[in-house]
C-alpha cells in the first residue's frame, strides 16, 4: 500500500468499518472468511469445490471481489450458491468500507458462512481487515518456491496456505518441500494444504479442516450469544 | 490503489518526479524499460534470458523492485550486469521517487539500457509513471486465459505482453488462443510473445523485437540530441 502521511487515519478508519462488519456478522451468527491470492492461483476454482462439498450442510453466501467483471460470480451463482460481485475499478485489494456498503444489496440473513473472495493480489489484501473470521490464502506453486520470502506480508497473515496446481509441479521444476519449508519460515503454525482442484488432490484433507474451523466459530458465536 | 483524496496530489508529484527521472535518462541517452507482472509470472526468468542474449551489444543495468529480499538482484548479478534492489516493505509497486532516490547508488553512467524490474502485482505498477521508455508486461499463461478482462489496466498500458510458461499450456488446460484473444480485446495494438523461458520457445522472436525497440529508442535520443 502507499506510504503516506494520511495512511494512519486510512488504516484507522478501516478498522472503524471491519468492527461495524464483525458486530454484524456476530449478530447473525455468519462466520467470515476472506479468501486471498495472486491473481490465477485458483480462488475461485478452489471455492467452486469447496461449496460443492458443504452447501448441504451450510447455507453459503459469497462477496466477490474483482478490478472488472462479474465472471467469478457468475461461476458461483451457477453452483446455486448467493454472489453479489464488489467491482473496485483500479483498487487493488477489498475494503471493510465496500464490504459494509455491499450489505445493504447483499442479504446475509440466514447464512451460515460468508466467503469473501478478494481481489487478485499477492501484497495489499493481507493489509486491510475486513471484519473477518478466519484468512484463507491460496498459492499455485508454480508461482515459484521463493515467494513466501518476496512476499512475507499475507503468508504471515493467513490461518492456512492452500498450495494449488500441484499437477503442474512435475512440469514446473518447482519444489513443493522447498516451498513448504519456506512457508513455515515465515508463518511455523500455519496449516498448509497442497492441492489440485483440477485433479481433486488434498481436497478432502482441505475441506475437512475448513469444515471444522466453520463449525468452530458458529459454535463459539452461539455460546458467546446464550 | 487506494482512492483517497490526496490520490491527484500523490499521482502529481509521482509525475514531478518521474519527469525528473526522464530528463536524466536522457541525459545520459539511456533506454529504460520498466518489467511488470503479477508474482511468479517470471519476469526474472525473462530477464536472465534477454540479458545474457544482449549483453555482448548493449551496456545494461537492473533495477529490481520486491517487498524484501535481495533474490532477483542476485540472479541479475550472477550474469555480470549491474543490478541495484530496492526493498519497498509493504509498498505494492515502484514509483518514481523510488527510482529517484535509487539513482543516488546506482550510477547509470554509461549505460545503454536500464530495465526496473517491477513488484510483482497485476495492478497498481501500471499507474505509477515511473519515466521510463517502454513498458513490457509478463503474464503466465497458467493463471488463465480471462485475466485480461478482469485485470485489463497493465494489459492496456503495456507496449507489448509476453505470455510465458506456454510450456505448461497442455497441462493447464487454459486456451492461448483464447488468452490471445482476450489480450487483444484490451489492447488491439500491442505485440504479444508467447514464451517458454525454460525451454526457449519464441525467446528469438521476443529478443529481436525488443532489441530493435531499444535501438530505435536510442537512435531517437541520440538525433534528438544533435
Amino acid at each position: 500500500m502507499h506510504k503516506i502521511s494520511l495512511e494512519t487515519d486510512i488504516m484507522d478508519a478501516n478498522e472503524e468499518f471491519a468492527r461495524e462488519n464483525r458486530d454484524h456478522f456476530k449478530a447473525h451468527n455468519v462466520a467470515v472468511v476472506n479468501f486471498m491470492s495472486a491473481p490465477g492461483a485458483g480462488k475461485t476454482s478452489l471455492l467452486e469445490k469447496t461449496i460443492a462439498r458443504m452447501k448441504d450442510d451450510l447455507r453459503i453466501g459469497v462477496i466477490e471481489g474483482d478490478l472488472m467483471t462479474t465472471l467469478d460470480a457468475d461461476r458461483i451463482t451457477a453452483l446455486g450458491v448467493p454472489a453479489y460481485q464488489i467491482t473496485t475499478g483500479s483498487v487493488c485489494h477489498l475494503d471493510a468500507r465496500m464490504i459494509h456498503n455491499s450489505l445493504h444489496n447483499f442479504d446475509i440473513e440466514g447464512l451460515d458462512l460468508l466467503i469473501i473472495e478478494n481481489v487478485g493480489n499477492l501484497v495489499c489484501p493481507a493489509e486491510f481487515n475486513l471484519g473477518e473470521d478466519l484468512r484463507v490464502m491460496v498459492f499455485s506453486t508454480v508461482e515459484g518456491a521463493e515467494k513466501p520470502k518476496k512476499y512475507p506480508v499475507m503468508f504471515h497473515e493467513t490461518d492456512a496456505v492452500v498450495l494449488n496446481k500441484i499437477d503442474l509441479i512435475p512440469y514446473s521444476g518447482v519444489s513443493l518441500e522447498e516451498l513448504e519449508r519456506n512457508v513455515r519460515e515465515v508463518n511455523p503454525e500455519v496449516d498448509i494444504f497442497p492441492v489440485s482442484c483440477t485433479r481433486g488432490d488434498g481436497l478432502d484433507e482441505w475441506t475437512q479442516w475448513f469444515t471444522e474451523r466453520i463449525s468452530a466459530l458458529r459454535g463459539k458465536a452461539e455460546a458467546a450469544s446464550v
